[in-house]
């Protein structure tokens, strides 16, 4: 990382071999200026490499190899991850998004949900675990974040993107929450997106807190409590550029259209510690970061904006004429008028679906 | 690693970049037949960063660092071990042992349990967690492996290497476990043993299987359900050195003197989808290992064995003629008569106390 990222020099210097300005005085005036987690954590690394090479040459302790856990870092074209091996999900994916991602005509209709060729398969969840398991099968990082690229979005079809979340809860709540992250892009040139999921404690009338969870299917896949999303936007990339970031706790369940986003906001660092993991750790949060829903306006659709999108899609995604009036009939009766969008999209498809249906018809007869 | 370990160079060889006999080739050819968990996993692991390479040149995805979850591995002087920041205890503690290691004078009255320094306070436990909670503080890397050197034992200490244990499992029948470790050191020159906690699913009368663990504390502390052990032996360093494994998961509750070591063997591969850890990784387990049980005795101290061992713990212990005496007659009340190793420590130390409580008697007299 210290290649790349701009600001990161601190963390070069820090792993040069000590001389002159050696870790020690870096460590000092650095760290407690412009610390950040980042740096403190290379600094720590960085000890621990000198532990180890005062091993004993003829240590025998790593002769049959270190015991591995597979959260190293895995990156796909569009997300990057860390894997949980025992809970056979994924532990954080991070997605960079801009307005230009989330466009284009990569179509989830030619993705599948499969296993990770780069999880082991002892490790691995499979679609069998999720079948009947009453959990569908949720998205970390959404296939809608990566319409630019069909490889990117088949890429979060893999297991190790996907959690066992609660139906409900993925069509509605958490989509509407994908949807506005989408949506930031509009209004932000970057938009950062880390999402995961929790097994939180509650407390029982002996006042002793408890974690519990289902796991489902032959791999035992972990169901979680909650799901986090941790959503950082910068106005341009200008090193001036506004920064504000937003962290939210969502349980999994269904969640009604008469609760508002804020009220899952909580605390960046809550959430380090409920879900062990530091966010953003080269970013100093406290000096550069506004608050996002002080700054944005954190608003998900509302029932009928949330109704007419879903008819949008279905409409677009007709196949036939009576498919399409189906779902225009629906949405009569579901009390929502469709705005001008819909109209539009409506006609269109029409005219585009009678053409066709006329040509089958013609193919028939002829045939 | 792959610079340390002696037949690692397959690694070295997967490590550079391709040409000639590039990975593919090696991939193909090494790891379908010398094939090791490690081997594979570093080939991914290039993988990986091939794929970090192909990022756009400007991609801002890792701007402000990717999350961190601490598991990295941490070095101690005797032991070294990744640690669970969402658990607050380690995750697998591994350690070699020698006879001249679990030898020595270091002794564990002069350490204290303590927050590892290198864990971030708000990933840490606390004493303060444990006390009053109901739970001892249990040892993965066990105090007595580290005789050789007070500095080891004392980073045993580390709440870092602590899980919340029973407290009779951890005075009991694991402290038994850890005195049969100590004891294949006598037998085999080299010792490793791999050490953590688990938190393991139940199926309930519905058929659902449900992960349910109490947590403590201000810090959340995961109290596991159960305990394992993994343990390789090895009769010299020697390459042709006769090489044993056994792998142990024991409940985290009480265990009494009727119960066998190897009642809680499990196969390894069975452990390792559990914990989600791969052990050995550098090990051809099924061409190289016998089973630990079947090669040595896995046989733990029984009662009386036992009775003595703790005896003679605290005939060395006892400080007045008061105390020593004490331990004998609760010895003699539990109908367990002391062997010669006991009486001969009973007679010297009884002198000891004796010149000792004599002098301080001469010194207040004079005083």
């Amino acid at each position: 990382m210290a290649s790349r990222g701009g600001g990161l020099w601190i963390l070069r210097e820090l792993r040069r071999p000590a001389g002159g300005f050696g870790r020690g005085f870096l460590a000092g005036s650095l760290l407690g200026s412009t610390c950040c987690a980042l740096a403190l954590h290379w600094y720590r690394q960085q000890e621990q490499e000198d532990r180890r090479e005062e091993l004993p040459k003829n240590s025998q302790l790593e002769k049959y190899g270190l015991p591995m856990i597979g959260t190293e870092v895995r990156y796909c074209t569009n997300h990057v991850s860390s894997y949980d091996q025992a809970k056979r999900t994924p532990r954080w994916v991070l997605e960079h998004i801009t307005k230009e991602k989330v466009q284009g005509s990569a179509d989830r209709k030619h993705c599948k949900f499969k296993p990770d060729p780069n999880i082991p398969a002892l490790f691995s969840a499979t679609n069998e675990d999720y079948r009947s398991s009453g959990w569908s099968r949720g998205h970390m990082a959404p296939a809608g974040n990566n319409k630019f690229s069909l490889q990117a979005m088949a890429e979060t079809f893999y297991l190790s993107n996907i959690v066992p979340q609660n139906y409900e809860n993925n069509a509605g709540f958490w989509n509407r929450l994908e949807m506005y992250c989408r949506e930031l892009t509009q209004r932000y040139e970057n938009v950062w997106v880390i999402s995961g999921p929790l097994t939180l404690p509650t407390s029982g009338s002996d006042g002793k807190k408890t974690v519990a969870y289902q796991v489902i299917g032959e791999s035992e896949v972990a169901v979680p409590t909650h799901l986090y999303k941790v959503i950082l936007v910068q106005e341009s990339s200008e090193p001036s550029g506004l920064l504000a970031l937003g962290a939210f706790v969502v349980p999994n369940s269904p969640i009604g259209f008469d609760h508002q986003l804020s009220e899952y906001q909580v605390d960046l660092r809550d959430l380090e510690k409920m879900s062990g993991v530091t966010f953003f750790p080269a970013l100093d949060k406290a000096r550069r970061c506004r608050d996002l829903c002080a700054t944005d306006s954190c608003k998900l659709l509302n029932l009928a904006e949330f109704t007419l999108y879903i008819a949008g899609r279905k409409v677009q995604n007709a196949s036939t004429l009576h498919r399409l009036e189906k779902v225009m009939t629906e949405l009569q009766e579901s009390g929502i008028e469709p705005d001008e969008y819909l109209q539009n999209l409506y006609q269109k498809k029409k005219q585009e679906v009678e053409l066709k249906e006329a040509g089958e018809g013609r193919a028939a007869r002829a045939g």
